[in-house]
């Protein structure tokens, strides 16, 4: 048999195989903070912050870096930096933290931080003020376009994922996040991962 | 008309009203501990605790007593004790809190505590062991023999319940506990809570 063929057989398995596997890795996020290149340069006197550790969506890294967010009523030390720099600083909490920090919880899309808690950010020996920064993320799905076509969703859409872990839950309105740079993952926080009692490589199914 | 019938139209007109409401509180139990009475005894010279609060549940108080719980690797000041005592104690913690204790968090419907880890319990000038003590209380519902027929479930059913807070899920494997001194409420950890933002007074809907 054709070598060429014989190749697109394998190739058609495979995607058949994939296309029958529904499931979705779950993530905790902890607690972590985006700077912006201004701030950057402010705390660290540069923009290139130093990569340590790939995370899961390609090109994304957790930084050598980390800074102390400090609120009205407590302060979180060695807070996780991820980068490259964004173009403004967010903050990102569980409410559990925001209640600790003494910020409103207020739970919106990466990126959407209009009249969100403002908090102070210590890092290197300088502070910054990082106004409208702090939200608890809203649960996502981050995947590929052929992602999207295969579970039938589209960017923007808002799904039902069904999480097993030591106890069941379903998380209703989990944006689809679609970008060929993306990885196949779903996000939540660690009040959500303990809700559903996660444990590591556990798995979602879109409903 | 006859006052026996008027009478008689206006309970029907409000049981039908009632039968259509699925409405189910729900309510987010912080950590507390229930004493059995030799360890009240042990920690405060008596099994008769203080009322400060009656709680949603017939006959179970908020007490006036406060303890101590210690585990490995940190602990907890001023948690609430629930009255009245029980055969044996037992402390109810989300994950949050079994982390920073540094003991396992095993999710286990109450009175089930088999296996379960040991913490230390300090009231009054005197400290306990409390063996097999520590769960992460099974998400469930109270509700009376009338509830259950409205809801047609019975003791020890699993049920699934959405819940409405500022970010939307359903709750898996709701325990259902039956019992005529029981007033309808659902519990819930504060993990669980802030997985679905949990207002005030808000609602689930058995599904």
């Amino acid at each position: 048999m054709d070598k060429t063929i014989v190749d697109l057989i394998v190739k058609k398995v495979l995607e058949q195989l994939q296309a029958e596997d529904r499931r979705i890795l779950v993530e905790a996020s902890g607690r972590h903070v985006h700077l912006s290149k201004e701030d950057a340069i402010k705390l660290f006197g540069t923009d290139e912050l130093t990569p340590v550790k790939e995370l899961s969506q390609p090109g994304q890294f957790l930084c050598k870096e980390k800074v102390r967010v400090i609120g009205p009523k407590g302060d979180f030390k060695d807070v996780a930096v991820l980068g490259p720099c964004r173009g403004k600083t967010q903050v990102e909490l569980s409410m559990t933290d925001a209640r600790a920090l003494g910020v409103a919880a207020i739970v919106r899309d990466s990126g959407d931080t209009a009249g969100c808690p403002s908090v102070w950010i210590q890092g290197g020996n300088s502070m910054v003020e990082a106004p409208s920064s702090t939200i608890v993320a809203s649960r996502h799905i981050h995947m590929t376009p052929e992602d999207a076509s295969r579970f039938s969703v589209k960017d923007g859409d808002k799904v039902s994922v069904r999480v097993h872990g030591s106890r069941k839950l379903v998380f209703e309105d989990v944006l689809i996040r679609v970008n060929p740079r993306y990885a196949l993952s779903m996000h939540i926080d660690y009040d959500e991962a303990n809700a559903v009692g996660l444990n590591k490589e556990a798995y979602g199914e879109i409903l």
